[in-house]
């Protein structure tokens, strides 16, 4: 199959692909982009059941790692044809949660010639919903759709392709199966164990998702798929999936009382021991929600990645909007915030070569420059700081906890000393980058320090391998003391970090 | 002069007194409450320099502690005689900087017999405005205060005795002299740079502070009061503070070179060193607020004191007002909020003499439950984190730092584990009344988790040593197995805390 496609008439230009590295199952589509429509080419599944690899303290094992890196290898026979920027993979809850994810992450991206994003819940939700929104017909209600998932169960309500609230908690069939049904004894007793565990974790939501209310109910992923498909199997439904259905697979599985006695038609023998712990959840779902009836839709998690590529690809970026939306929350200063990052843009198109900066790190100082003072709405105190813990902790649709941490970085280094001791753990040719970046940041912000007060002459940058210099034009900054004893405060900081400012 | 006051034929109820641990001096009022008045008795100051015995790595030094503690004795013999209540210590920017500030607490508290409160910059911004408002004029427009202290510079906008604009900048008349007037010599190569510096940190807030306005410009404290009297005495202005006048004051000061040689009069003998920075401070003030004439005002941080503690006991807290703020900024589900608190409080009622708790302690578990949820705003994962996280780093107003980092422990406290290592950091008594106090509130929060959907039974509350329980009456809990599960799961969290959660 990798020949079909390597050697198609399509041109490699046209091939993009999603790969969900899923907390049950690693998931890959291939497909095919023909006028700004995607049509699916190849769709690969397996069970590679990470987060059932977490020990007690979160560490995936050496054993869970290798099957993920086994089924990545069958994977990359596809993906490494493909440009940088055409393949999206992406990790769930497994990988959130595993203490030593940067090991497995690092062996992957190696395997797969690609990057990996670990992605926030709420940023999965909101992908889900991306690709179950595409795949249904344009109804124009509102709509409730549950992901369940191997570590993770996701929220959403929205209308059409915009989703209004989204929500993910820590309850999913890995989880729960190891939890409440270890061994494969399933009795009367753990199912209300794992019942309840998920009516609790539902409680944290309920109320505001009742409130929104919605006209239509929808499912994705594997455990809703399969409940639908034994409850027509049973003949105990002929559209989706009910409570009364459910009830009655409850009562034959408790009965027989063991997985392995477990006699399903319709139900995949991969799906077979996770089957308790999902219907407990979707059965918590249903009360909680008061569901009466839900269908299960073929869209989900990776589908959604395909069509965020599409619109990054076309500049309907999600993350522009996100950033839009923290400068407001936050009550930042537009206009100046506007203007630092508009001079810090300029400032790096001048040393991007010098310093070897690529068009992701421009991507990346233009954002932080437009956010690096919300951390004054907390306080004006350590205010770098404080954005920077906002930046890291808040969930930033459209970016990936490691992007995060990045824009974090740039926003704590904006002013007072450089975080070297942050900085130190990025991998050292990232850390350079990033203090670099910081640089042009805090060069932006001293000229335009100011504010409004002043018009600032044209200048130049020119930058080397430990100096920066920034050439304003004879006696200007004898001319402007203020900017010029801001530099010299520049100059100290920038000393102990290693590098020289010069400003003439 | 003690047994004037203690002798005196106003009842001692009547009495009360603030005082100020500024980074530059002590200072202490005394005031007699009189159908709501408030009528001065006695003004007590002292030079104590604390800034100055901050060390590079800003620790107090024995010395100054000292210099602190034996003002403090002689203070001591107003205040020992007052009711706990009725007096109201702060510190200010020296204390909030000094990492050994605990230790000086600790001494200071017991020779004044009345607790001490370190306060944030924009709380101190607040306080002096009210000190300020209530001795000028009423008069209708709008005001920017100035006060340049010790180790900071408040500045605040406000119409009438609401201020609308608050900050508080890192500059101060001691800091100052420390680090550009070492020695006593007086450059104008030295001025400038102070002046600078203080330009600089005025960059920060210039702008939305000339877009809010004013029509008079007040300062308060004694760096104002000395520059006034100065140009006051040598006959540049009869009325207020003016740039020109300065302007001579630095010419004069630069020109003799040093302090021993200035010869001003109208500038008492402690003050003769800080002179220069604080003018250096002033005129900064005056050029990047383009500021014509300033008068000085006798109100300041201390009426202020004295007027928030009349507030207080006459119920118009300004901490309510900061509470309902928090909630609605970081939309908290109001409802919610109210009814966990409500049922803390009853909790809380049940067991207090028990426990061992206080009013005080009643007050802190209130708030706490209002705002406990406060961090779902920036992420649903480890809400109670961000919660914690925002309560200690917002600069909210009437509430002490210390106050701050106990309301953070409940809201750190009020789900999952029990936040041990950083309950072990307040002192023990503390430290346990604080565990009590997160255990009522989780208490609160299992009876409510369903919020609407469920009516509670009446219950009762008791408590042992290391036992707390909650009697809902026979069969209700079997009735309501998801309150049952939750109760389950937090009997394990107090277990790891070393307390039997029973509920019947």
């Amino acid at each position: 199959m990798t020949a079909r496609i390597s050697r198609s008439n399509h041109s490699d230009q046209c091939l993009i692909a999603a790969i969900d590295l899923g907390s049950n199952s690693f998931h890959m589509i291939v497909a095919r982009l023909d006028q700004g429509e995607i049509r699916p080419l190849e769709r690969l599944g397996e069970k590679v059941q990470l987060a059932a690899g977490l020990d007690d303290d979160d560490y995936l094992s050496e054993e869970a790692q290798q099957r993920g890196l086994d089924c990545l290898r069958r994977f990359a026979q596809y993906t490494k044809h493909l440009e940088v920027g055409k393949v999206r993979v992406v990790g769930t809850n497994a990988l959130r949660t595993a203490h030593n994810r940067d090991e497995f992450i690092k062996r992957a991206q190696e395997i797969l010639s690609h990057p990996i994003d670990v992605i926030s819940g709420r940023e999965e939700a909101r992908l889900i919903y991306l690709g179950v929104s595409h795949t249904q017909a344009d109804d124009l209600g509102r709509r409730l759709v549950v992901d369940i998932g191997g570590g993770s169960t996701e929220f959403i309500i929205g209308q059409r392709f915009e989703p209004q609230l989204l929500e993910s908690l820590h309850m999913g069939c890995v989880v729960y199966s190891q939890r409440f049904f270890q061994g494969g004894t399933i009795t009367s007793r753990q199912f209300q164990e794992a019942y309840y565990a998920a009516r609790l974790e539902l409680l944290n939501i309920a109320a505001p998702y009742k409130e929104a209310g919605w006209e239509d109910v929808i499912g994705s992923s594997g455990t809703v798929k399969s409940i639908q498909n034994v409850l027509l199997a049973k003949g105990l439904t002929s559209t989706g999936i009910t409570a009364e259905g459910m009830e009655e697979l409850r009562k034959y599985i408790v009965s027989v009382g063991h997985i392995d006695k477990m006699m399903l038609e319709g139900l995949k023998p991969e799906r077979v021991s996770i089957f308790p712990a999902g219907l407990a959840i979707l059965m918590a779902v249903f009360d909680a929600f008061k569901v009466d009836r839900m269908c299960y839709s073929e869209g989900a998690l990776r589908e959604g990645l395909l069509y965020d590529m599409v619109g990054r690809l076309r500049h309907e970026d999600v993350r522009e909007r996100t950033i839009t939306a923290l400068m407001k929350r936050y009550h930042v200063d537009r206009q100046h915030a506007r203007r630092v990052a508009r001079h810090a843009l300029m400032c790096f198109d001048y040393v991007a070569d010098q310093w070897h900066l690529e068009k992701e790190d421009r991507e990346l100082l233009n954002w932080a420059a437009l956010i690096h003072e919300i951390g004054l709405d907390i306080s004006h105190t350590q205010f770098h700081k404080h954005g920077a813990y906002l930046v890291n902790h808040s969930d930033l649709l459209g970016f990936s906890k490691d992007y995060q941490q990045q824009l974090a970085a740039l926003v704590r280094g904006h002013r007072r000393s450089f975080p070297l001791d942050l900085l130190a753990e990025f991998p050292p040719g990232l850390a350079t980058r990033l203090k670099k970046l910081c640089m042009l940041l805090r060069l932006s912000i001293v000229l335009n320090h100011i504010r409004l007060d002043e018009v600032l002459p044209e200048y130049t940058v020119t930058a080397g391998p430990d100096w920066l210099k920034v050439s304003l034009g004879a006696g200007w900054l004898e001319q402007h003391p203020l900017t010029e004893a801001d530099v010299e405060g520049e100059q100290k900081y920038f000393a102990k970090a290693g590098y020289q400012l010069i400003a003439e």
